[in-house]
């Protein structure tokens, strides 16, 4: 009879296990540092000390062991040539390359990687610090020579049920493209395939159509992560109609939550894409903008969406709020008619049971019969009168 | 006595059976799937999968077993043709006509269809995907040689009572339109009624005006299903004034998300509309613009109501929740009006019923009714005490 | 003590016949017509069938009976006539006249006359259909020739305590202006007034003046009824925190849904006499557009008063529900007051009030006394427990 | 126990007559004009009656018997002329004065003195219609040979605790400056030391820093009332921590309300000083232009603090709630827990009182001392389960 | 049993002693004075007196016995030379060095040393004033000749466990920086270090990159604030989940109301820092905008993040209400569920506690066992059907 206890009998399917973990973190039976790590993503990181100088390279991520993956990719409508790199060095051809050439790295906790290509391609300090301090708002940077652009990968994590929020950074320069993950990550994977196969028209475009397609590719992922809210959402309305147990609120507050965590990082992205699309840098082809145009669209149909889920989830909370005042009232209107039937007919009875010595009535044969049937007229009277007042 | 069954009685007229139908899908009478479908709405479907290329012609929505439906319409201010054509091929000439040719595409599911009327109209490859991939937000796109517009055709399915939304794709050229619907639909009928009928303005003037005309027979829809929602907001009041229960609520809950819906479709439609009345295209002459105008404060004055009854849909929620704190309230007082009365008068019946040997006022004559005097006296002054503070 | 009846003591004035009225609606004591019609203010009607051509020219407001009536008066500076015609094509010679011509249509459910007077003074046809097709937002439109201006009427309905909206159409021409009216009404009585009395500025001036004296007559009405929403605010804050009953609840409500109409009615005038008084057509002179900006700025003086009394409305809802909460929370504790004081001591006189064959206390003489000094002190504790509690 | 009764006990200090004040105006022991007044001054007055011509100069505010006072003041550099006037006339020289003139006029209820300015200095008559018309929006009106400017006068009126908003008007010509007040005030005398004052900058400058000193002088007085609503806030707050009485929350309704008031009255003059600093006006000097700015950054600053001092106020109506809800369950608990011990055990009690003549277990002897023991038990095991749920 | 005792056991953590501190200080155990600082911070002070000449140096902060610390630090790439100055005098020569200087004034409460730098750098009287007024909005004025930028220095003081507000105000001029703190503090302190450092940067940029650096190390506290914010309220929501005291809502309180100082403060800063990274100010060179827009970035971060958490900390308050209905809800329950099994069983004993002559079945020897049979159905079936409806 706990009011928290864990009940998840009723409602079943896929989306159920969203808020079965989600329970157990808010439970406090997954490990705490998982509710740390869901306020982290709200508390940025800062992006360096204070007080050191700006241009600093330090991974201020969670720092993995795996090793840095450098990926070198170089195309022309002709040829494709995929190379993965055991030093930064052996990229440095590409920067003249006259093919397009992309140079994938997974992981920023080597400064000196870093280090290394920024000298190589002549970025400015402050991009280059961007891209290491991850934890920032999606947006566009144009450095006449290089455009930077940082975009949120999302994720969502099946175990702990909540949101995984990853930088992803490009740099587009004359004839190539960096792009940096913070873990190696496959969402890049479909727009290799396309380079990969050489019919597609991605090959014979620019640097800048290669920036696009990685941007598409992103964005699309966030369709899928809504999905999988809307389920949640649908089955948590599900229960709240059914069985409003406060598990259901904390699922709702926790879907509330992944929901803010949703709508922060996408929110900048609509203006950092805005801008891709409406550059006037010569790095930019006007055909490429018309395509950037459709991204702009799909961010502002992704953002528009979180915010009708957040109205549904508000909706879901006063829902709950008035269905447990109901249910209060429910709960008085039985109490309150068991009492009032049975006190005054208890009183009446402990009248006849007083040991006064003088009592008449309680010597006529007739007394006994007649008080219990007043006690029937009285009790059935109450009962009449509730159900005139509609609480039966 | 449960507190969410299904109470029928009271209010009748013909927006009952909204809520009525509501609650049946609320209350899970109806299949879950509808559910499910309410929410389908709301998040949008991804336009494509992640990592394809641009420019797919898959059709994103509910496949249906129907052929696709072509039919042909030219006119001039002379003569007017309609046709019903089998493949597009047919429709070919109709490219360079000098009379106004309306190509109208029901069903969207044949791939090969869109493509051989992207290849001859020379669409661009993102217009054509907007098309096949529905669900999209309403926008207009000028493609310079031709505009794209897409529209949300709402209608209001009576017996699930929810909003259906599908998409409507207009595409604008020098001397053509072509229309794109999901399935066979009515919404042009009264366009085509007045194509038909000779002494029509709408024959002799261009392509633009018949797009015109389309807008405006869509956003007219708009204000019916306004109407159907305005009298269910009007019977649930009426019901929550006369007779707050959960049901009721869970209508409310229902109008709100509904209203949601409707919000979320028409939005980007004021947009929409108001760039194709300000465009400067060649395509679109001054004197549409003057008409598209009017379509636009149309579009404007639905949005406002939309609005208005979503604040009036608030207000209830608001009603309902102290409608029930002060039913609580009122219940409360029945109950502690009972109790403070009887229990005093109970625990006096009882010391008398104590079997002390010594209790010497059992034997006096004038004890039994000096008690009963006392007990009335003690439960009227009650009374007298509780009607002064206004709780009877 | 039904927690709805109609409750009419206490607090007198002229104000308290609003919210008593406003009951009457709402408890259903009147025909429920009434409350319909307050929704029907909001949902605008359709401006036409969905799909007839646009010009039509049919009456969309409640038809009635009542004959056309049109009221011509010409004037200058040194002459004024007035004449009432019993049709169009006597006031037509006023096209071409020098002086000012004010040609005033009350009832718009005859199509042919406006279709004689869009014919003579050659009006947009779109602008002819506005004028018929009442129930839509306030708006200015600029047909070069002519200006096209629609305001909401607003009156104060005393009966059923509802705002009445009505749509004022004013066409401004070179030397003419043309209004209509749904109804036989007085608001422009006044500047008829002022134009009969040869003094006054009006008559010296051109027809784009005759325009900003009938907005501002208009416009002044709104001051009017803020009042009387004043007072009833007022009166209704009075009650609640004298004896906030159920009643004063649906009157905040009535009154809210009031202002939500009004704020929609006069929302968009803003703009629409913005406009005027910014517009650059040559019509509008700019010694007019200086007191037209005065409108201007009580437009703006009404809107913000409907947003403050929106706020305190709210604030009064708010009110309410913390008094509910409060109050149960007062009945909670006479309940539990009684109940902790007499349960236990009933108990205890339960013991003594067994049968057992063994209980020596019964047979002590004090036993009787200690027993009831017992229960004395035990309730005293009781009491004294709760008043240090500050329960009492 | 009155739930509305007046506390005064506790909190001490002068923000506390704040409250009490307020109290007695909204439990009706203060006459009810002065809750009428509170609401006057949300509802603004109708300018003038409708239909009435333009440019009326009928005063609008609380006519009273007071002399209007005409005070003129002279100077600059090197010399400065102070002179009470009984009538206008003598003031009429300064109009072409080379020195700065300011005439200042406290009380507007003779129309004969404002016609006389009006006609005088030559000013619109839509001008003087706003200086007599008072309860305005602060504004600027640009009229090229001079410039009117409104201001909100705001003080705190220390006996029925409300702001009283005073409508200021400032008319700036060439080389001179009117003042408008509605009662003679003191708000200018510092302005007017500063003038007396031969050292101070002001004597050098022109008519336009003249106008910047007066508002100047207004806003600093914002920011006393400012500080006294925080004293207030502050004590309001530690009252409903303290001990949260329903008369705290209607201290924090009243200090909602009057912070509703001091809003309406401050947010248009933003714009109007706004208007001032960048007017384009030959009036106004760029040097006055960069003090007018230094005006602006405070009236903006005033605005933040009234609105963080409403979300404040917010903040505690939902603390109080909460608060009440948190007592009523604390009360419930009592209840409860009197009522689970008892309860049964009075049931017990009750069957051995019964009078079967068939009972074994009365005549044992053990039986009375187990049945109490029993009793015991189960109170006991009653009040640990109630521990361990955390209830005591 | 106090509602609002100070409870500490559960959550353990660094955070923790947020929560303990602020609870301290809402329950009174802490010198009011505290809570009226908390007040202080929002309610900002008036600038000068009303009335007093613009221009004014009196220091509006608390007053305190430390000296002015007045630190002087010159240099160029090659040579830097630090001092600390007794009077101002002595660094006048910084005015026209062509290498950068800047001086640090540590403390304003001596207008004679601020009138003695406005007087030789010949800045602007405005702009003094707003040095020593402190407790303004954040705002950057151009003066041609030197910038003003005034920032908010937060400090999170860890005994009140409240945000401390100081001002910081930064004078930029052709070769000089002048930066004014109310209190020695540490905040400049890294970038000092960084001067000292030969190697950086800095030192080969001119006066504007100081002041970016300087700008830089506030903004950078701001971060180190947030992750402390962020730690209190994940505690809290911790333990509002597992249990929900009112202390809880106590520290909630607190927690909302330092984030509206926090979004208070830093708000305005967006606007300042964007205006330092736009300027046309001959002054502030492109190249050092580029790292003023970075600056600019991170501020808006912030203010995205304290909006994220402010929205968290409402979601904690509603969960906070319907955790305690719930909970009502709850004890309720229980409370229905014993009175409603025992008081009709008490009322049954009652019964046959009567002490009528008459009553036949007390003789009869079943009767005993048959009630107390009928008593134990009667309960049990009382059971079952609490059971059935999920009570229990």
């Amino acid at each position: 009879m706990s009011p928290f206890r864990s009940v998840t009998s009723g409602v079943q399917g896929a989306a159920s296990t969203f808020t079965n973990a989600a329970l157990q973190v808010l439970n406090g039976a997954v490990h705490p540092w998982k509710v740390a790590r869901v306020m982290g993503r709200l508390v940025m990181r800062p992006v360096h000390r204070p007080g050191t100088p700006p241009g600093a390279l330090t991974y201020t991520g969670a720092r993995e062991a795996a090793d840095v993956r450098i990926r070198l990719l170089e195309y022309d409508a002709e040829a494709l040539r995929e190379e993965e790199l055991s030093s930064v060095t052996e990229a440095l051809p590409i920067r003249d390359s006259s093919p397009v050439g992309w140079l994938n790295v997974d992981g920023l906790h080597d400064p000196e990687i870093l280090r290394e290509i920024r000298d190589h391609f002549g970025l400015h300090m402050l991009l280059m610090e961007d891209v290491a301090s991850v934890g920032q708002r999606a947006k566009l940077d144009d450095y006449e020579d290089s455009i930077f652009l940082s975009l949120p990968m999302l994720s969502f994590h099946r175990e702990s049920m909540t949101l995984e929020v990853e930088q992803l950074s490009l740099i587009l320069g004359p004839a190539w493209v960096l792009t940096f993950q913070e873990r190696v990550g496959d969402v890049f994977d479909p727009v290799r395939e396309r380079l990969r196969s050489a019919h597609g028209r991605i090959r014979s475009r620019g640097a800048d159509y290669l920036v696009y397609a990685l941007m598409d590719a992103v964005v699309d992922r966030y369709f899928h992560i809504l999905e999988q809210f809307g389920d949640a959402a649908e089955e948590m309305e599900g229960r709240l109609i059914q069985d409003p147990t406060p598990e259901t609120l904390l699922g709702v507050n926790h879907l509330k939550r992944e929901l803010l965590v949703f709508r922060k990082s996408v929110w900048p992205l609509r203006e950092a894409v805005g801008a891709f699309s409406r550059t006037e840098s010569s790095l930019v082809s006007e055909a490429t903008q018309v395509f950037a145009r459709d991204v702009h669209d799909h961010v502002i149909q992704v953002i528009d969406t979180v915010e009708t889920l957040r109205d549904l989830a508000s909706g879901m909370s006063d829902l709950y709020l008035s269905s447990v005042a109901q249910r209060t009232n429910e709960v008085m209107k039985v109490l309150t008619l068991m009492a009032s039937i049975f006190i005054p007919l208890t009183f009446v009875a402990g009248v006849y049971g007083m040991n006064f010595e003088f009592m008449p009535e309680l010597e006529f044969r007739w007394a006994y019969p007649a008080v219990l049937t007043f006690m029937l007229a009285a009790g059935g009277s109450m009962l009449w009168y509730f159900k005139k007042r509609k609480w039966i």
